[in-house]
């Protein structure tokens, strides 16, 4: 059974659109791209780490906002593959160094131990360290299959979202919040760069593979962003609301790290009622991106990747 | 007094080049760089982390060897001080997770204590992974000044240069090592990786700064190859015969570690001899590059730098 994407919304957002059939085949594309990309030949163990921290688990939603987004701009496929998994690893790599003892200290991830409980400290360090570098190399093939405006437009992205603009910036944020009272404010810029920035980033390289109007472009980070914060508010409900089985990691951590979430400062019917507001917000910049037009409904895998952050399980 | 580079030797393969004079202008100019690039905006302490990490220390060997490779193709000098800073950072991030409690656990560097010991290993690991996207971003601007064709060249050869096929699969051979019986040969593609390849990528990275004949980018390659492998091969000699106060850091940490070298392998006056037949293959190199015709000694930088290399005494 794939467990990995439960569209339970869908008809709401995206009418007549099967998100589980699109999700399939373009997942299979994924796995598929990872597994031969994520190489075996590295050495001294290191190819095993780097596997087993990329393949086999995950929801692979940035890989498929890339791809949904690229499907919007009518863009570049093969490009989008690259970007994909690009993404993957830097999310991948992320959960490795977040897991080891000097930060979260975690032993449980996607339902198997963590790295560095299988392979050690140093090692999950490593993998880690080559992964992002990995997910660099994959956006810039010599093999002429895309152009070299691509490929620097999708580093440009890519690097920003990972870096301390970005994911690090918002994970330094998240070290430091240990234990204060945040404001709102505080807490949705931490997760914008801890999390959102690199969803958004996804949005916004899928949409890079395709030529789109400027305006087009900001309503995708628009999307991007709503979807971002969405997928944050909702993680925080979960840890409360979710036991470890459902959720494949350690449930309640967030409480026993005494760290901020959305849960404990508005509440959680709160929280789910912005998490559907941010849904809608997500949904109204598509409506105005204009790329709908001509009846043709090129924002569909968008809408209903959006529903699934929002209205998931797990 | 400026430590940082003491050429020695420069008459002999640069005759009347003042490696000195040209090193200080060039790393004037990177150091400005860097200065501006590392950013101090950077949240929650995450800025002063990396910029601890970077700035007022080190050879800045890469950097050097980025703008001398540059010169000899008469490349773009904006696009090689981008990769310049770009392939420092790599180095920077590197040394910063190398020195981590679970990898060498060591307190020393460019004679101060390092980035785990003086901000914590939480914040250390984050500075280490935002150095390395930081470095792309670097080579990603978009405001014009380089061609999105050599933006792609230059992110394709430091990934490669960073990842499992370079800087970290070296890594992850040294780690399988100690303690082990290594071979010449197995001991030469640890270096090859580890070190051998950042160095060599970034004389690659100085000619992807010019329009190069396949030939030269060869020859520059095996340069770069020959002087990456010397670098090490000295650094084992330095360890054994240099003190903790002019190295800047903790002297005699291989043997004490039980990490085969070349000293151990070979003895010190094999070791020698090797690192003296490494630089005449450097130059070589050069001299077959056909880079020095029309009677313009462009190669004159990249020669002193590798005599500085292989007869430094830090």
């Amino acid at each position: 059974m794939d467990t990995r994407v439960r569209p339970q919304v869908v008809a709401r957002s995206a009418p007549g659109f099967d998100l589980r059939a699109w999700s399939g085949t373009h997942l299979e594309r994924v796995e598929q791209a990872l597994s031969s990309w994520v190489v075996m030949d590295a050495p001294a163990g290191l190819g095993d780490a780097m596997r087993y921290a990329v393949l086999d688990g995950g929801k692979r939603l940035r890989p498929l906002l890339v791809l949904a987004a690229c499907e919007a701009v009518n863009g570049h496929t093969g490009a989008a593959l690259r970007a994909a998994c690009a993404a993957e690893l830097i999310h991948a790599y992320s959960l490795v160094h977040d897991d080891l003892p000097c930060m979260d200290n975690d032993v449980l991830r996607r339902g198997k131990p963590t790295v560095h409980v299988r392979f050690g400290e140093a090692q999950a360090l490593l993998a880690g360290d080559a992964l992002q570098a990995l997910a660099f190399e994959l956006l810039t093939p010599d093999d002429g299959t895309v152009s070299a405006a691509v490929q620097a437009a999708l580093c440009r992205l890519l690097a920003r979202s990972a870096g301390y603009q970005g994911m690090a910036g918002g994970q330094a944020i998240d070290l430091a919040s240990v234990g204060l009272a945040l404001s709102e404010a505080q807490l949705r810029e931490m997760h914008r760069l801890k999390t959102g920035a690199l969803l958004q980033g996804s949005v916004l390289m899928g949409a890079a593979c395709g030529v789109v109007p400027v305006a087009a472009t900001a309503a995708l980070g628009e999307y991007g962003a709503a979807i971002g914060l969405a997928f944050q508010v909702v993680d925080d409900i979960l840890d409360v609301t979710a036991d470890s089985a459902t959720l494949g990691k350690t449930a309640g951590k967030d409480a026993a790290q005494d760290k901020p979430t959305y849960v404990s400062l508005l509440g959680l019917e709160r929280s789910r009622a912005y998490a559907q507001a941010l849904l809608a917000q997500a949904l109204a910049a598509l409506d105005a991106s204009g790329l709908d037009t001509n009846g043709q409904a090129r924002t569909h895998a968008l809408r209903a990747l959006a529903d699934m952050v929002v209205n998931r399980d797990k």
